[in-house]
């Protein structure tokens, strides 16, 4: 059974009725709303739909649930399947799955497929999350709507009691928070470097020599500011560890809890890591660009003609070859040893190792 | 239990007797094919089996089930693990472990292992998929037989209630269905652009002006041809979506199926994205060789060579040395743009996404 | 309920009052130890705490699981988790879990946490493994403690029954064992390799024209060492499959169990592929550089120089020009080939494929 007639349940009628499910729509409107479901499904008045079906997906707005309290005899023993969003992560005091189930003592309230779209209930668990997240506080109707998300193609996932319910509402609210501060960091940090190397390698030459080095910036300007970035970011993945480290010894507990500037920094680590090494990685292959440009081409041609014009046969600064080869060398090693820290921050890798494998790699 | 002496009968056997399980396999010949089975096996008369055991993985053919008919009595209230495959996906009507449910419906039926091969029994689960998918309208049925998975070194999935025996039945039949059109198509494409390349950069000029440029076929006809490739699969991956938003506003509804070429389409676009990707990182690859070339080393020096010897000292246009900066530079940044989109499709990532994120990065 | 005031203890308690849950520890000092636990956790007596609570963990050695005997009469229906971990694998003949039931016969005891290290216990559970592997031979018990797991930040991962146990408590203990030998034997083989390389280019030329290349040592020396490593390790990978299908032919059956050091190799193939390929991708990212160098583009311009000085305009040497790109070009398509292997290793992808499409794309 199906209660309501949005977006929501309609695609979810669809995908019910695809599936192979007999599905019954409760609406306040049955003749006036029969036309946008599935010729398939059965639109009824809402007592109707209650009466007939066993599990029902309870697809109306949190501020409409006391609108079902006339059903609440027809409801007895049914499960209430609660797909409802919020607008705002943690809006109200308690979940709406706790709060239907407030409303509804009598009734058997499962939380689930709040984080899967109205599109994706459509066309079908195609690619991106397949995972429906399930909590309830009953093991039977828990296992039955986790049943019924099998057969609808997706993957259910127990997350135990109704607790866990708040926390499976704020999911589809969530926007990628932990990299926010690690991005934003990384552009600040970029921007500054760049604004340095630009004045550094293009203004103050211009100004100086009236040399025009425009040309520099795409390639040269940005290939010189993404390792400062990427070093910085590197450090500021290690440092908060040794002002742990410090704080502990100075208060001398582990069982004190950091301040929360210093604990979020603990918790942003990874994702600045992981920028750093993005950086690294685009300072690599901009690297390896560099003789594939015509400026090199012509650098290269205009000291080859130079010198034969002069007639200098050899020349060879040991220095200079030593420099070069040591850091190109020293790069890839640590180019490489970032990428395996990067490999084992994959979930599936990370998942794979104990902490101690884990802090070993680290 | 064991009933059959086949491949995987042995097989099962082996590893059942390795993980600390007793096993009893019920043969028609027990005499003559004790020598088959591992020694700490005992090889008797099936209804023998069946008596002493109360799990009995039926590793017999499907053709086959109607002999086990005999042994009705004994096996009420047994569990039966079916562990069939079919030769062909949806060769039958029913799946092979609801037929065996409907002969014997004294017994609980759990379909499982079937996804495991003979040779991964024996030798254990170490590479590749460890993961046992398990199906039965019995929980406590299920949960046995996913503990006796557990043992055994693989991974128990729970894939629900019974009905998902035909979709657990056709997975080991399958190979890479979504991929086959996807890769014929960058196969095509790739073609037809290596053809036209090849005239236009050999064939061509060897016609015209009797230039031998073969040295350019295995190098740079191929860089030329795989962006070539890249692009076009890259945007058959954003027209669908474009030709479905097209077709809603025609038809005023967005709960209108799509006709079934396009709704194929929406469905291939992550892996003909992904062949787009692996296009785009090796024509980067490519791209990156061109200087380590000798014919670039050669080219190099004959341009040096003659502008030394005529004097020539300073040849720098300005409007190519652009040209190939923002060229290279534009590439890297799409290039990274892709793999971080390639990342994604990841499943490990694509799980910890919801898709306000997973759209947001797409 | 906690009994015990170790580290492990004062951390789960914290973790155990920050997640919102009711704490009394059990200490048989409560007054001394009270100052070292969260002050929302009552600490008491062990019998007052065991008497409290339904769910007690078990935070003590196990040689001291003997002194909770005397509490043997208020544990009765209790739920016991076990969280300790030995100091060596496989220390004693029953699993610590089972031991602690053996004691208790009248308890629920479950296996739990051990997997955890203090550390991500204060801290929660933010990067890395976040799973916590349970078993159990209480179903009930288990769902539990599971969703403790599951309000702890956790995700709790069933394992089965008790007799998983002992692999749960060996977890922890693990530092790569499959790793092992084959980082030694790649770090063999480069150390051969290595020197002779470094004879045959370094230190040959030197003795006999008394030429200085020593700067050849950090970039070209170890690039021609990369491939040649890589290479025996590919071939690492697939012998052990010849090997296993002569000694299937020689014996005549494909149920003898294979000799240890076969079956040690077979079970080694993936790690020693995963470090082929990354030697290759060193290789690759390494020959990338080498236009990059210093030495590079002195050896070019000596070359266009003495050309240039000699007026010798073309040298266009087909077969080097034609070697080398040969060279290239098969390079790239193994090094994509390897990458696709590599891909398919990842768990996540691994879990996704059946063992045809596994085999097939092996």
């Amino acid at each position: 059974g199906v209660l309501g007639s949005g977006d929501f349940a309609r695609s979810l009628a669809v995908r019910l009725v695809c599936s192979g499910f007999r599905v019954v729509v409760g609406s306040r409107n049955p003749k006036r709303k029969a036309s946008l479901f599935p010729s398939a499904a059965e639109v009824t008045f809402q007592a109707e739909a209650v009466k007939k079906a066993d599990v029902i997906f309870v697809a109306i707005f949190r501020e409409h649930y006391s609108t079902l309290c006339d059903l609440a005899d027809v409801l007895v023993g049914k499960i209430l399947v609660d797909v409802s969003n919020n607008t705002e992560i943690n809006h109200h005091k308690e979940s709406n799955a706790e709060y239907l189930a407030s409303l509804f003592p009598a009734c058997t309230v499962v939380k689930g497929f709040n984080v899967v779209s109205a599109w994706t209930l459509q066309s079908g668990a195609r690619d991106g999350n397949k995972q429906v997240l399930i909590c309830s506080n009953n093991q039977e109707a828990k296992r039955i709507v986790a049943e019924i998300a099998q057969v609808m193609g997706f993957t259910p996932v127990d997350m135990g009691c109704m607790s866990s319910a708040c926390e499976i509402e704020n999911i589809p609210l969530r926007l990628l928070p932990a990299w926010k501060i690690p991005i934003f960091l990384a552009l600040g940090l970029f921007l500054c470097f760049f604004t340095y190397n630009l004045i550094r390698q293009v203004i103050h030459p211009y100004i100086r020599e009236q040399k025009n080095k425009l040309y520099k910036i795409p390639i040269e300007v940005v290939n010189t500011t993404l390792p400062c970035v990427s070093y910085v970011m590197l450090s500021l993945v290690y440092l908060p560890g040794v002002l742990a480290a410090c704080s502990q010894l100075y208060y001398g507990t582990k069982y004190r809890r950091f301040p929360d500037w210093l604990d979020q920094w603990l918790q942003h680590r990874k994702q600045i890591g992981l920028l750093s090494f993005f950086c690294a990685a685009l300072h690599a292959v901009y690297s390896l660009c560099l003789p594939m440009r015509r400026s090199h081409r012509y650098l290269l041609i205009e000291t080859a003609v130079k010198q034969a014009v002069e007639k200098k046969m050899t020349i060879w600064v040991e220095e200079e070859v030593w420099r070069m080869e040591i850091y190109i060398s020293v790069g890839i090693i640590a180019l490489g040893l970032l990428s395996l820290l990067a490999i084992t921050s994959l979930p599936s890798i990370a998942n794979s190792l104990n902490w101690r494998e884990f802090s070993f790699i680290q």
